[in-house]
This record gives C-alpha cells, structure tokens and sequence, in this order.
C-alpha cells in the first residue's frame, strides 16, 4: 500500500532504538502489527550484560534474528535491523535516519537498572557514558539529518525524587511563584526540579536538558514519557507464538519490584522487602506501556512547542502492600531485609496522569487475574531460575553492608 | 617544612586540573606562590584546537615544560604535572589522586567555547562527551579514593540563561513557594532552573546535576562558582617573567567579548558589535578569578554540607557600552553585524555576588589603567595578529548566514 500524499497516509516510518529490550520488543510488535512501518536499532548489550551477571531472562527470550522471521512467518510484516552502538557510532546512526527517513524515533536505548548504575565505578562510568551520549547523538543527528523527525523518549518517574510531602507531582512542569526585586510575585513554569535516586536516574535527569536545549534552539519536536515500574511480560502480541516470547528479568540488577515478587513467590523464595517496605511507587503494566507509546507517536507536539512530558503510569503503590498482597493470593511468605538503596524509609507519591487518560488511554491496573498471568508464565519456567542472582548485591554507598538481599531495579 | 599536625598547617597539596589554560595557568602560579603545593593535570587539548582553528594566542605562550621549569628558576617552587585526559583515562586520574592524596581539585578541565561547541555536529559532540565525563570521571574518582576531597569546580554565569525580567539572580539556590494539594502555599529552596544558550553551556547545567547527586549520595564536598567572562590576560604573578605570560585569546571562537574589543581597537580593526548590542553580561577580571578560587579553596563546604555555589563575577555591563568605551579611549571604530547566536536581543542582569564580597573580595572593576594594560599587551603583539581569525564564524541553527563576523565567545 502506497500513499502518495503522507497527509492521508495513518502508517509511519518508526525506527526504535533499543528494540530488543523489555519494553522495545513489545513496542515494535504492537507497532508493526497497527500496521507502522518498523525499523529496530540495537547493539544487544542488554544480552552482552546478562552475560556478564551470569544472569537470563526467566523466559528463554530468542535471538532477535529468530524473532524477526517468526513475527514475519505468523504476520507477513518486516521488521528491519540495525546493530549500531549509538552512544559511539554516530555515523552509523546518521545513516540509517538519512536513509530510513523515519516519521518518529522512539529511544529506549539506554543502561535501564538503578543497582546495575551503582555496582562500581565502571558501571556508574558507563551508564553515564552510553546514555548521555547515546540521547545527545541522536539529537545531533536529527538535527544533522535536516528531517522533522518526532523523538519519543523513555524518562522515568524517579527523576521526580520520591517524596515532596503534600504535592501532587505534575507531568514534567511546575507551577511556581518567585519573589522579583520590587518584591512582588511572579508566576513561573519551570521543568521540575529533579531529585534522582541513582546514577541511573540521574541521566534521565540530564537527557531532560538535551531535550530542553535542542527544542529549543532546533525545534526539535520531543515526547518524554516519564515511566513508572513496568510490570507484566507479555503483551497481545508476544503471546502469538513462544518463539515471540518477552524478557522477564529477576535477578538483583534488572528485577524490578512487582515482577520480582511475582517470580519469588511463584519459585518458593521468599518475597524480599526493604527495610520497612515504606516505599511509594508509580507502575504500569506492559500492555499500557505499548499503548501510550502508541498514543504518543499518534500525538506528537507542534514544530515549535516545547517538549511534551507525560507521566506514563497507571497506579501507585505501597512496596509493603503488594508483598501482602502478592503473599495473599499465592501463599509466599514475606523476608524483610536491610535496603542497599539511600534513600527515605517511607514515603507518599500522588501523581498526574492526566495528559494520557485525556488521549484515550483507559488504564489496566493491577488484579488478581493479570497478576495470576504472570506468575503462571514464572511457574512455568522456573525451572530456569538461578537462586542465586534474586538477592540485590549492589549497595549505594561503600559504606552499607555489601551482599545483603533486597528489592531489585527501580526504573 | 613539614607540619605533622594537618590542621596547623595552612599548606595545602592542591591538583589543578587544566592548569596549563586561561584560567588555570595563573591559578596554579598564585596558589603555589601562597605557598600551597601544586599539581597540574592537562591534557594539552587546548593547544591541540589551537592547531585545528590554526588560531593561536595573540601572546606567545611558552610550552608547559618551560613555564614551569621557569616558575622554578624565579620562585625556587616546583609544580608537578601530569599529561593525563581525565575524561578518557580514568585510572591514570584515580592513580594521580591515590598517590598525591591531594586536600582540594580545582577543575577547569572542559571545553570552554559557546561558539566552538556550535560549529559542527562533531564539535558538539566532543563538547558533550569531554565535559561531561571530565566531571563524572573525576566525582567517581573522588569516591573511589575513599579520601574527603574538597571539589572546586568553574561553572558559568551562561547556566542562568539571560533574561528573567525583574528578578536578581540568585547565588545557585532560588526561593519559589508551590502550591500543595490542600492548596496551601509552601516555602522551596531549589537548584535555580537552568536556560542555558548553547551546547556548552547546557554540559554545565548538565555537571550541576552530577555535582548534586554526588554530593547527595556521597558527601562530597563541592563548591560550585558560575564564573562571569572573564577579561584582561597578566597577573602578579604571570608578569613575573615573560615566559610565564598568560594564554590571550582573539579569534572568533575562543576570544571573550571585552578582551576581542580591546585586541581589535589595538590592531585597528574595527570593534565588533552583535546586533545593537544590547545583551548585557557578567564580568571579572583575572586577578580577581585567581582570587575567588583561593577563597574558595579556604573556605571549604562541611562534610554533610549541600553544594556551596557562588557567583564569581564583579560586574555587569551592556556590551554596547562597553563597544563605546573602549572606542572612546582608542579612537577604534565600532562595527555592528548580524548575531551569529540565537538569543534576546537585549537583556537585563542583575546579579548577587555577595558571598565572595562576605568572604574578603575586593573587587577590580572596569577602570582605564587596567584596559590600557590590556591594550598595551595586545599592541605589543599585534603582530602575531592573523586577522582572518577574528570573525565569529560558527552559527546557532544551520539557517543562520554562515560566516558573519561576530562577537565571540561568551563562558
Ligand atoms: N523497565 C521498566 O520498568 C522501565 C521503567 C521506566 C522507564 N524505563 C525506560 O524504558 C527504556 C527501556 O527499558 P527496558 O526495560 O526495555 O530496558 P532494556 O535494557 O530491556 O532495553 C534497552 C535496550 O536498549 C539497548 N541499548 C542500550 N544501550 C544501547 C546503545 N548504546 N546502542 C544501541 N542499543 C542500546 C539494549 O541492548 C536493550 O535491548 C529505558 O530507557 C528505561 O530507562 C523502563
Ligand atoms: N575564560 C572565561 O571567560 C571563563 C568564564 C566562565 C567560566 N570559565 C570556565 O573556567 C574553566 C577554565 O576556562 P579557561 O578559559 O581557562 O579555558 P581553557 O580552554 O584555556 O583551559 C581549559 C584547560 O583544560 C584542559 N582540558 C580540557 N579538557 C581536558 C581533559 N579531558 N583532560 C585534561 N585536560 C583538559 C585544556 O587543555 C586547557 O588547558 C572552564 O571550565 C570554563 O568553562 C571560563
């Protein structure tokens, strides 16, 4: 099908960057399947860094060759591929913008887990360096490429900080008033004043400025989605064929909270919580995370306005009472460790989601039949786990105890 | 002499990172000449660009081996030094610090033109990846010494951006008041929300987060100075021999606006004025830089202390006026050309600097004894003058005319 006037045209040209990973593979799937156009960008360090923990996907996850032929084999759609390293192969990435000539990017493509960015000074090095020059590259190359080309970013809710007592956290901007010289008070909107919680997060908080500055002074069009927990593994369409399975990591590094209880209490480990289990968090579950990516790339902002921010979440909860519920419905039994993070023992979070619920978005949130799901897809292949990768090793500070168990990636 | 007691002694081992540029060069010769014991890390990359611009400084300044060799025949003090890219050898700067164990690092080790950092995809990407893992490399380090390094860092006036109407920028900390969801009005002192006006600029807001985030997580001790431009060339201790003397720089990238306006009137080639030069900026003159940064170095932020940031600036000045002055004590002609930056064509600033004048500064300010001594060292060199070099060539936006003249850099 060929339109040859791109206004009346619905399908795009999208290149994803990061598409192998947990949340790019769905993505790319749910994408192709609307019927888009998909190109993947990735340098599959994500496997090369399961590798390096010892650690897999509790889903035996295929090589993204396989994945391409299968999703062709069961749907007729092409998926192209690209190996590029776009923290340090510009030129290639150029390339591909110039010759693809994509309507959006999406960029997943980044070091993902908080304790993974906080293990060593190589790592803490390395986050820095792959996802801030990976984001500033492909700003530079869509402004270097001379197309208007819409980017959709994955930020995280972390860079919000967790617990401005009393304060509904807005999507990206603040409301605030300031004192001028003559004393009176003016009203200012300002991008929210970070307060990252790792190494990790505070790159989103520094992709943030790029995104900032190269609107500004290129009219960049910028959607940064700033993503709570993401929960769930499959999605409508990596439940096609097993072949099209997706990522579900456990381990210390990469295991982020909800999945990670699910998996305990489905293997007959104990469901570890920090500390108290005070903490506060925004999730969202897979399926939702394809969705409002997809209503992102439908939605994109106007040449000259700033950078869009969507708080990409669905529900808020305390770390404490999902172990009790999880405990509930599956019988697990709850181990209260000593928190490798520094961070508040407890706090509130409040916050809008208002800019997705008002493009259509009607949220999942989390029940017993969705949670069921996944714990039946961890049954099944627990026989996969190694025990010995659930405990979180990596602490925040030199001085907290090392080799304690904890809660896993907050992302 | 030795102290055995530390706290006795008010010698202190300082490693000066960039000490072979602008800034650091007469930094490192007045702190050595306190008394302090001084150690030089660079990596030369600033005579390297020299090299690429074919633009070199108006005064000739001697090889790193010679000015120390130098400084030691004249004083009887040794100055160590290290050839080291801290953004790329990370062991080799862990090794200077775990060896020289040193009380404070002073770090000028960065890309330092707005407009060098604009002229090209690979001249913003250099700009990005030096500076910011120039900075991440050397908090990383830091930690993993495991000694209480005091960090000085030069930051730029350029964060703030230019023109919030009617109100004093403050010393790096605003006071706004949110709005709760009771709908009560709350007190917030926050990181000043940063605008800045190019990709140098933006690595700057960019090492404000690091420096946040390292002294949140880690303690380190940091202050932070938002240096004005900073103009005239000798110091004390620079005039000592001519072979000391300090880096002038003229040419359209890396030649600041006071000091390009007094080289261009002593060389007889007119004074460049962008637009109607209505932006107003900060100023400081280099003796009072070296200054500022001994102050800085002696009085250190506590241990549990947030990060100390000052305004290291003097005075603001509309350049326009500044074009007149400098026209009116030389007879040189004033030229105005189109804007080469993307920018407000006239802005305010009014500025606080009071914790440098609370600590002892005595401000230099602007006064015709100190633009004549200027003017006589750029007569003295006109001759080393490649006046091709003087035009601002490097645009904002590829759709800006290339090859205006214009009015340089601005850090
Ligand atoms: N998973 C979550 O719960 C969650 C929550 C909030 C935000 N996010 C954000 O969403 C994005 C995707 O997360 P994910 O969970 O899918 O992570 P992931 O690690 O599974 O996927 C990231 C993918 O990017 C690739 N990649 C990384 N650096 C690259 C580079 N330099 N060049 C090319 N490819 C590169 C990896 O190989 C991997 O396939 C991340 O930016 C993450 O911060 C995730
Ligand atoms: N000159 C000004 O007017 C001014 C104004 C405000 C702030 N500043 C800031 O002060 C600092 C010093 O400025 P300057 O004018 O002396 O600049 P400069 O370029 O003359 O000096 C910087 C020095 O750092 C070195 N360097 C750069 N990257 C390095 C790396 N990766 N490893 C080792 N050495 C490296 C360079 O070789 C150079 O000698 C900069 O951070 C600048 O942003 C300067």
């Amino acid at each position: 099908m060929i339109f040859k006037n791109k206004d009346i045209n619905p399908y795009k040209k999208i290149v994803i960057l990061g598409g192998d990973g947990f949340c790019g593979w769905p993505t790319s799937l749910h994408l192709s399947n609307l019927g888009h156009e998909v190109v993947i960008i990735d340098n599959l360090s994500r496997r090369n860094i399961d590798n390096e923990l010892e650690a897999e996907s509790l889903t035996p996850i295929q090589p993204i060759g396989t994945r391409l032929n299968v999703w062709e084999e069961i749907t007729g759609k092409q998926i192209g591929f690209y190996n590029i390293d776009i923290a340090n192969d510009y030129d290639a990435l150029l390339n591909v913008l110039s010759n693809e000539k994509p309507d959006a990017v999406i960029h997943f493509a980044e070091q993902r887990s908080a304790p993974y960015s906080m293990k060593s000074p190589k790592h803490k090095r390395y986050t820095v360096n792959n996802n801030l020059n990976a984001t500033h590259n492909l700003l530079c190359a869509i402004v270097d490429s001379g197309l208007d080309i819409h980017l959709v970013h994955l930020g995280t809710m972390g860079v919000y900080g967790y617990g401005t007592a009393g304060m509904k956290i807005p999507e990206g901007y603040l409301n605030v008033k300031v004192e001028t010289e003559a004393g009176e008070s003016m009203d200012q909107q300002i991008l929210y004043p970070t307060n990252p919680g790792s190494v990790y997060h505070m790159t989103k908080s520094q992709d943030q400025l790029l995104f900032q500055y190269y609107n500004k002074n290129d009219n960049v069009r910028i959607t940064d989605l700033h993503q709570g927990i993401v929960w769930g593994t499959n999605t409508e369409e990596t439940k096609r064929d097993e072949r099209l399975i997706n990522r579900f990591d456990y381990d210390g590094d990469y295991g982020t909270v909800l999945n990670r209880f699910l998996m305990q209490a489905a293997v007959g480990h104990p469901i570890t919580v920090h500390g108290t289990g005070g903490q506060t968090r925004a999730f969202i579950h897979i399926q939702d995370t394809v969705r409002c990516i997809q209503l992102a790339i439908e939605n994109p902002p106007a040449r000259e306005e700033r950078v869009m921010i969507f708080n990409q979440m669905t529900e808020t909860h305390r770390v404490n009472d999902l172990a009790t519920l999880i405990s509930k419905i599956t019988g697990g039994e709850i181990a209260y460790v000593s928190n490798p993070r520094k961070e508040a023992i407890e706090n509130e979070l409040n916050v809008e989601n208002n800019l997705f619920l008002s493009k259509g978005l009607e949220p999942i949130t989390l029940n017993e039949g969705l949670l069921q799901e996944v714990t039946k897809i961890a049954e099944k292949y627990a026989y996969r786990a190694d025990y010995s990768k659930i405990p979180a090793k990596s602490t925040w500070t030199k001085e907290q105890q090392p080799g304690v168990p904890g809660l896993g990636a907050t992302t």
